[in-house]
């Protein structure tokens, strides 16, 4: 059973495919080729896994494949890994009809979409993302780019691909925990905006989790069915779609305090999704059992609810440091009850200090 | 009297005013500013001539102004200097908010551009041309981008400007075999599409090489409306934009073979186009009184008419190493009479090898 989502925005719609087994299905990639020029991206880890397995059916199909494989690790989501892209389409004399295929999690597709974003100004792209994260997050909303040493994500484009393939199978070998964290944001679209969403995972999320083909090929659609929603409604980030960074400013924070890669992303965002309940209860904005309701919906799917204990300062410090900052008010992404959230700098500092105080 | 052209790009739609003193007046600026962080990226050149007279009105209107000064020259259109900009940008802590101006020639209106394109996946620019060649040529088409050890403009991104000022009294600093380089491309759009403008061109081009305000405000004009009319049908570059390269695959095989920089860009234009004229005339496509014409008017503004020898061998192989090669043809911009250009790989290839014959 595959499902397809299409991504309306203009002339850039471009369709997601969500389902088992689709990266081998070549027939399901051919018509989006402007040339029988492609460029495979992918990563150490992945490409023994899955690298054959997308190239093989196309060049039985006449494609011509060229295989770059880079290091593993958001360290490596830099300028330098970013060359070895550039120096590799350069020797391969790729043209301006050339199609980029990312295959990997969300650093193999930021790199890739980001190449093909500006070699030759501009180059076709494919998403074949690996991850729960970035099947749910990557595949929808254009952002490519790399990190700077000052800073993440500071170098990018918004840049959509031409088709996303999310096969549900290569969750198979992802590690549990990684699982877990790519939860924390499917959960998300369910509390901003979809309470329906939000009580089916309540009562689904084991079945997710366990990779039934069903409940996770939905799981995996209406996640990139929301944040399509959201992104076509504000493509370049001015206003609705900041709901999407629930979680994200206290959790940045964390990931921030421990070092990145100590909390996963999806880990931090989950106890930033929890302070922000708090704050939003002792707003008078949730109801206790709401807050209850995520963070028992958190646990089954084995993410933390507790953040660290960094002490109010630290939080303050480094929420102030985050690029969401607007004339140095931090605004925050709030609940008004389970789907329901409101992006605001309209609330009672004195509260957010208590929700802090016992961090 | 300034002129004002509206480049029409749907929501990307930006004016061009062209006139004498323009950089100075801080109110053609200032509507266009997201908030009072600007930064101007100029080069060692251009910044003791132009700098403290864009910065200082916007000073005084309460513009906190950073300023970042490049070497001047090709060679720095790469990486390395674009991250000096990026380093600027983040060690000033520059928001989204932050509008970029680039004040200067080619190159810097192309590593400006590009580094607002990809800063925070795209701030605002101003550009501030003090180069004919730039006022004419990048003031439209939102080409921007670096060089690759491999090649000219291997990476970029097309991203519009929200303001072009093109100062007429800047031409007045600016050496005149670079003025001579810039009248080539003036001259190509009336050779591409605009009969009425060349005619205008060889009763006026005196006048605009002596830069009496009406004519060369008008010249700039004219080849703007111009670009911008074949760059709105034709954003990204797919078909009738190729118009545009009347006399570049020729010129850049000159370019190339003689060294960068050692004839200019323009000077390279010109002669090429001088081959491209007598390919048509072989072709039965353009009267010899047309090209003497042509031959004439470039005579008129000081430019090059004869192509370096360098062996037909040489061309041929220079010109099939063009990024402009599709499928392995050489496709030529040809003229069919004076203000028609046409795009084309018909032609016979024997008479393209007797044009070349003495080169």
């Amino acid at each position: 059973m595959m499902q397809t989502l299409n991504v309306s925005l203009g002339a850039r719609t471009y369709p997601i495919h969500i389902g088992m087994g689709l990266l081998a299905k070549a027939d399901l990639i051919l018509p989006h080729l402007a040339s029988k020029q492609v460029v495979i991206v992918t990563n150490t880890t992945v490409a023994p896994l899955y690298l054959e397995k997308v190239a093989q059916p196309l060049i039985e199909q006449g494609v011509n494949i060229v295989e770059i494989i880079l290091p593993d690790g958001e360290r490596y989501k830099n300028d330098e890994t970013l060359n070895l892209i550039y120096d590799a389409l350069i020797e391969n004399r790729c043209e301006r009809s050339v199609t980029l295929i990312a295959l990997g999690g969300g650093v193999i597709g930021d790199l890739t979409g980001y190449a093909a974003a500006t070699y030759l100004r501009g180059v076709a792209f494919i998403q074949i993302p690996t991850t729960l994260l970035s099947q749910v997050d990557s595949s929808v909303g254009g952002k490519t780019g790399i990190n700077h040493p000052q800073g993440k994500n500071m170098i990018g484009a918004f840049y959509q691909p031409k088709l996303v393939l999310a096969d549900i199978n290569t969750l198979r070998t992802l590690p549990e925990r990684e699982l877990s964290a790519g939860m924390a944001e499917v959960i998300k679209y369910g509390l901003i905006r979809d309470a329906q969403f939000f009580e089916w995972l309540e009562a689904n999320a084991n079945a997710v989790m366990g990779l039934n083909e069903d409940e996770t090929t939905y799981a995996v659609y209406r996640s990139c069915e929301n944040k399509a929603e959201v992104v076509a409604a504000d493509e370049r980030e001015a206003g609705e779609r900041a709901l999407l960074n629930l979680g994200h400013t206290f959790g940045h924070a964390i990931e921030n305090a421990m070092g990145y890669g100590v909390w996963l992303h999806g880990e931090a965002v989950a106890a930033g999704t929890m302070i922000a309940a708090d704050l939003s209860k002792r707003l008078g904005w949730l109801e206790a059992q709401d807050v209850s309701r995520i963070e028992q919906l958190f646990e089954k799917v084995k993410l933390p609810t507790k953040a660290p204990v960094l002490g109010i300062e630290k939080y303050i410090n480094l929420m102030g440091l985050d690029k969401k900052v607007q004339n140095g008010k931090i605004r925050l992404v709030l609940q008004q009850g389970i789907g329901k959230s409101v992006i605001t700098s309209d609330y009672d500092v004195d509260q957010l200090k208590l929700t802090l105080s016992d961090k």
